[in-house]
């Protein structure tokens, strides 16, 4: 009982303030994967709470089909006796070699960058930006980027450099090392497609690996590609989804972060579609973006695992 | 103004038992489709108005897109001056011959018999039986018939013949032609497949064009065939659901009548997820079903139209 | 066989253009409720009908238990031979007197005007405004009124005249009447109540008759009144709502247009309580504004017939 | 970081076979609610890890504004060096006097034992019993009390006794003792209320204090009491629903398992609000029973806590 003798000779400490932390604290997430284990949450939350760190939450999930083991740990860091470098690599040598593990860690008073990509539909920027002046999401948008002129008056209404690339089949390319130039300028930590209508290349992935969202406007994987209400509306669904996901390589076939959906009938139209489907993008696209800046979600071949 | 003036030499009547109609009064459902055009909603209420029906209910629909009209029309045909069989084919002739008139007609004095088909998993078939027996259902079931022994007891306890009739490969066509027999002897109006997990071939489809209903356990279109709560799994989605569609030559690409989906997330296994797709399945097969018997469902290139 | 003659003799006419209506037709609506009768949907049908109205959309409604008949008609009028002033009179005169009918007729090249009061919070305001910028509502907001100077930058960048008009226990019946004088001078056809938290007199909505839309925090008659997330938190429910209802003397408890929900769970402090709530908030009031100005809302004995 | 080193000094250790349980182990799920303090989870999972137990999942959940700390936590019991008896106390002791400890345990080789109460509306207990016949609900069904006769042959297929307690004014007590005697005799741990329409007493509730669930036919706190789907149509609700929850002594006001709502329109009558509920009824009591069945259910202050 030695684990538990140390653990009860500093004993339990009530809250200092209410609340388990103070309004200011700073707080460290940890996104953690490894081979599922025996003991394994005892020692990682051991290992936190050995060093100091008070923790506020922890989620964890056993995938017992692969054999996967994941966690979410929220631990305030102002007391923690350990450098924030060195957090990471001392939990995982804590964990063992042997299991694979792979961690990712981010602190609350480290703002998150955010550019914005969009085409010409506008509802999802719209929504986007509005949340953020509002308060509604973390994170700060730090540029607007569109093939079409037409989001000018809102970007400075927001105020938001406006970068206008048009792209033709033989600028793209170009265009797009102006783009990667640009968000890493803004030092952006996330691309947001809000209804950008151009394929992206894996070469411009490969500069934002799992850190580029995109609102597919279907319930994938029904519908992937163009004209996805049309698609719908011919083949005569009673449900119309949107789907939010990492791009990947692969087009609309990415890790899905979030899904949601409508009841729809034979008297929606393909507009109709279209009009309902916006509600639904918004929304969707939103709530991905909101979970991501929150640290919530690990991708793991393939798919996103999201926490509460 | 004669078309008026003549409606109103008659005068509206007010109902005569509080209801429009008295709880006996035969009703029959005419279900029409044609080419659209200026008028049509005018010349089918007046036809029935004109020969003595009293209209209970009346549900239109244009597909603009299709440039098509479909129309449900239900009406008391106790005071009706024409024969029950001459009611389509003047109507029909009312609208007039270069409008591609379809049309279908039901009497609800006319009861509708159902033949059961479902292999190993029994959670639609309860389901089904259940409503039967609590009067939530329309028709009447007559038959069950499996390529299992497995309900014989719940069959019997339903007072229906059981019908076991295994499948190989060697005696799927033989099996099927005994299928049909059965079927047809029984008279059945609609055949139901609750999670009948045999492919049925033309032949057999063919003798029951689109009054055979079956339920998918995924969202069609995607993950049709087989495994689709793996495919789920394997993909990542956040949510999940079931199709209810007419069985057609095409594996699960018949006409949708119903669907609905689910909620769910990186915490469910293959397993929670058939446990959580189960009570779509039972809902939304027998919503489908319930549509159908209630004669609300109309096929037109293969989409359904479901009035309300 | 008269009025089925006359039809005839005319014969159906094929569309003019594929669709039934050109693109720049005006079209009339009629909302229409009365007494239930036999007789009657081919009454209101054929009226159009002779008078050469083409009929676009016909949706019906009976109430068998109150003994009631809704129609919403919509029509072609560029062809009519009457008036737009004797339309109304002359169908209930056709329906005759002793069936207590009430109607409405709209014309869709008459534009609507709507005035938008606002309190602090600015999700709903932002939506709208958003929804107009983007053509997705119909109708055009013409003034923003506010107890908060909050909104002044938003109303600017929309173009529209801002009003501050704080409220005091003092103040408030000559404020009302200063914003009576206001919408009346901006003649607004609609008021919408986007999170506007002061509660309105009587006097205020006699003025506004079935032509003021609040948005309530919750899903009524659950949780009416104030702090409607904290009394939710405090029940323990596993599902919140929001609620868009015609204002009424009574507080909130005016007809229900447009419901919706989502899931909670016990993880949900009050603080994402309302977080999720706003979601639902927004798109439940845009959809009830949409509603009620696409002159679709039918009100009977305190409730909102919304039709499809 | 002696807590940390007597963890590593054992290591972690893989799975023995794949998963981390064996098919046959016996798991412990204990339900734990404390004051909230620092180093909590780390004392909980530690003393079990300390003790050779392996945890497969753990649960937590803090709320911050009462200042509570939740935990379920499932752990395999095998290889466990305290016995069964004393995992509780010494657990409790582990955490402190001071921290208002409350927990329950429970063993997976331990079955659990349902009474179900129906009266004459049969779709829930249709649902249920069919249920367990498949196999989909955990524990067993072990009679049937219900003041109608009607469910005797439902009773026998699924080889129950049913006991026919008819309730009059007069006999009420009497009847009740009866049914405890009953229900105590047959050593339930459950009690679920199907669809029962009579008033149970206090007395009768604090015989099986949160362990009496009973399904409410809206979704609470509207319309609470009788015919709430009179009260529905009435108010013109545009969404109804169903509510599980734990019956005390105040009628329909006991903490809340589970609910789920479904769209309804002005086109609904009482009838088939009736008709759409009955599904939302079946659902919704059946996932609350399977909830409370797998240990996933806490109540605190009149509020359920469900685990995932």
């Amino acid at each position: 009982m030695v684990g538990v003798a140390c653990t009860l000779t500093g004993g339990l400490s009530t809250h200092r303030h209410g609340s388990l932390l103070a309004p200011h604290d700073v707080t460290a997430t940890l996104l953690l994967s490894c081979d599922d284990a025996i003991g394994i949450i005892a020692t990682v939350t051991g290992f936190v709470n050995e060093h100091g760190g008070i923790i506020c939450s922890s989620e964890t999930h056993r995938d017992e089909e692969q054999g996967k083991f994941f966690q979410r740990l929220e631990f305030e860091v102002d007391h923690f006796d350990l450098d924030r470098e060195t957090i990471r690599p001392l939990m995982e040598w804590a964990i063992g070699d042997h299991f694979s593990v792979r961690s990712r860690i981010a602190f609350s008073d480290q703002e998150q960058r955010v550019g914005v990509l969009a085409s010409k539909p506008a509802h999802c920027l719209h929504d986007l930006l509005s949340r953020w002046r509002l308060g509604e999401l973390p994170g700060r948008p730090v540029c607007i980027i569109s093939n079409h002129p037409d989001h000018t008056a809102e970007a400075e209404y927001n105020g938001l450099p406006y970068h206008h690339l048009p792209v033709t089949p033989e600028t793209r390319s170009e265009q797009e090392e102006r783009m990667i130039e640009i968000l890493e300028e803004a030092r952006v930590d996330l691309v947001v497609l809000a209804r950008y209508m151009q394929i992206l290349t894996p070469r411009f992935l490969e500069c934002f690996p799992n850190r580029v969202i995109n609102i597919h406007h279907s319930f994938l994987p029904a519908f992937p590609g163009g004209s996805p209400y049309r698609q719908a509306y011919m083949r005569g669904v009673k449900v119309v989804g949107a789907t939010a996901h990492y791009a990947t390589a692969e087009l609309d076939q990415g890790p899905i972060i979030e899904q949601d959906v409508t009841r729809v009938s034979h008297r929606d139209s393909v507009t109709t579609l279209v009009r309902r489907g916006r509600d639904l993008e918004r929304v969707v696209l939103a709530r991905a973006v909101q979970a991501h800046l929150e640290h919530r979600v690990l991708v793991v071949d393939n798919r996103a695992i999201v926490f509460g």
